[in-house]
């Protein structure tokens, strides 16, 4: 292993994880912008509490209100009331709380300011159904079996909620909101987040009946007239600032990068193409430049697929890594990464993979048949076997993935 | 269609692919070197003709001798001898004409220069066997149908030839070598291009062996005898020259974006994967890009691959672009295209595919199932419905494919 190299790939690692980290994130946008004086704080997600704390120890505000997964408080808040609910399938709990949160919204005058923290999870945490608990469980439970994506479920749960696709920023008017997102969903399309309680829905109530009609999916007469009935277009009480997503992710990887002194290509934030396919050619985009003589590093994000075909041990950045892995062999002066910002790749306890040139002739060496592992969807083994597993351990965030190409000067650094 | 766009795309694929026909690659090679008196012209290949008569054209000479497939001979040339022979599996004639190579170079002396210019299909067309035809051809086929790759057939067909391996330079010594080389094997190893006749076999005896052993290939037992004598590993009297790859493609495309006032960002020329991943990849690098408000190129090259699910018609190139048409649509600034500098995509009679932002909606307003069309492989009429086919006829060239993502500093382009 090339232990300089790998020693970057752990710094880029850290430092890339901690600017998403919701706290580190919550505090630098509440520096920067101006709140009055009445505020409210409601944090919705699988990192409400984390946004909330942040919050509460850098601003003055009234009172508020967190809805979280069972087991994500971490203990008490000045005056804000924590709920935990049910996710992704939505409880009565999160019902519980979030009719709180509309009482508490719906008295406000123009003078109060509501911070509204917004992180993954938020579309089942975050609900008031229009319909009977029992039938909008029934409805997300067809929805998530017939495989509709997730942007087709979000365009029917707005349809079926008193506070998604913009109605919670009705509810709230003439009070202002600040939304801070945390986004987890690539390219940031604000609507889908949590489906979009703050911002006007993209989707209409045709789509909405066409995907019901495409998968087939039973409905009751009184489903299907609250699908005809139009979310909001326009919404003036609200500002939306995404805080951490994939795209800051990959920003903080480059702005570490530099530091180290690589220059950085920055490919994309927007990947979602075959893990393995993605690694491949992040392996021949170091090989075509291992000879540069320049110190640079390629940086792409985003959140790739594995379509499994073995019945390995792994998870998508340790597939990514695995795949550049012989397109680099040799090449002593480069090393490719890729880690999930949640420190948890797949169903293990690593957050990605690392290899670089001596990895591939390593696990030969050792007698380990590459290629009969990688078909078997087994990279966690194979990165066991050669130290190549990246371990954080859960961190608390989630906005996606990143993978880094680093190409040392010489070939020497060994 | 963004017409400025493809505008631009069909220079760039113009100017890259003249850059590499044997004629202009050819002259300008001997433009560079200083030859001996004494020059004689050993030309093998597909592209053996065009190459000889571009030499024949520019240096003085002695005498000569090509040997290329059937149909590639164009008319006669200046003193030298013109033979066609079988492709990919070696014929007699092909036998008889690198007889009468090897009885030229043997008889000359250290004051003279055999101009070597070779191309792809070298493997087959230069070839005298220390086993019988037969026995050379038995094998041949054997390797090919157990699925072994070039690389692996080429350690193997080393062993049983006379010319193969470097072997060709030692018979010619003392008089030098020029091997001027139009390579069609990505990356450039010039031990594989044309199995090597005047470069040093980086190959082993043993790994023959182990080959053959692999995919259980039948042989007898000269051919055991033959595959255990080793091949020279060091060559004195020879120099090699890329003049013409998919490097060069990838250059010569690049030289165009910038005279066209595109920043280039070049990728890779050794992209080897599935070709919609790599399409896919390629349109996530534009979306992320299309809001940067700069004219930008990124180019790679390689030989993708398509492993075939569907019945439909199309090549590797024409899968790239259709892979990229989803995630550019609606960015007006942006096109993906990808060529084969050979000219024929596939068995079609494209180059390859183009598309850009409008691509996508243009064909779903048609009423045309881009999902089902691309599932079933049928990427020559997706494009064909939307003019995205790439034609330039053959080229007479093969040094692999290039794929351009060009990104227009404005948006307002169409």
């Amino acid at each position: 292993m090339n232990s300089r190299l790998k020693l970057d790939a752990d710094k880029i690692t850290d430092a890339a994880i901690k600017k998403v980290m919701p706290k580190e994130a919550v505090k630098r946008a509440l520096g920067e912008i101006k709140l009055s004086e009445n505020v409210y704080i409601v944090a919705v997600g699988k990192a409400a509490y984390s946004m909330a704390e942040a919050a509460s120890e850098v601003i003055p505000y009234k009172k508020g209100i967190v809805i979280t997964k069972y087991d994500h408080v971490k203990g008490e808040l000045k005056d804000i009331e924590c709920f935990e609910a049910g996710h992704p399938i939505p409880d009565e709990n999160g019902i519980k709380a979030t009719e709180k949160v509309i009482e508490l919204v719906e008295n406000l005058s123009e003078k109060d300011t509501i911070l509204f923290l917004l992180s993954g999870g938020g579309s089942a945490l975050f609900e008031k159904p229009l319909v009977s608990l029992d039938e909008l469980q029934d409805m997300t439970r067809q929805l998530l079996a017939c495989g509709a994506d997730i942007n087709e479920i979000n365009i029917i749960r707005k349809r079926l909620s008193a506070v998604k696709g913009g109605k919670f920023a009705e509810k709230a008017n003439p009070a202002k909101i600040y939304s801070i997102i945390l986004s987890d969903i690539v390219g940031d399309p604000l609507d889908m987040i949590a489906s979009g309680p703050t911002v006007p829905d993209s989707g209409s109530s045709k789509m909405a009946i066409d995907i019901i009609d495409k998968y087939g999916i039973s409905t009751s007469d009184e489903v299907r007239k609250l699908l005809k009935i139009e979310t909001p277009k326009e919404i003036s009480n609200a500002t939306n600032i995404v805080i951490g997503s994939v795209r800051e992710l990959c920003k903080a990887a480059a702005e570490c990068c530099e530091l180290l002194g690589y220059e950085v290509c920055f490919l994309s934030d927007q990947v979602t193409g075959e893990a393995r396919e993605v690694g491949k050619m992040l392996g021949a985009v170091a090989a075509s430049h291992a000879g540069d003589g320049k110190k640079m590093a390629y940086i792409l994000g985003g959140e790739t697929v594995v379509h499994l075909k073995g019945k390995g041990l792994g998870g998508r950045n340790q597939e990514i890594a695995c795949g550049a892995a012989q397109g680099i062999s040799g090449l002593s002066n480069v090393a490719v990464f890729s880690v999930g910002s949640d420190g948890t790749d797949g169903p293990t306890d690593a957050a990605g993979g690392y290899v670089d040139g001596d990895t591939y002739e390593d696990l030969i060496g050792k007698g380990i048949s590459f290629a009969e592992m990688f078909d078997d969807n087994d990279c966690y083994h194979l990165l066991e076997h050669c130290e190549g597993l990246i371990k954080t351990g859960p961190t608390g965030t989630n906005v996606n993935d990143f993978s880094v190409v680093l190409i040392d000067e010489n070939n020497t650094a060994t």
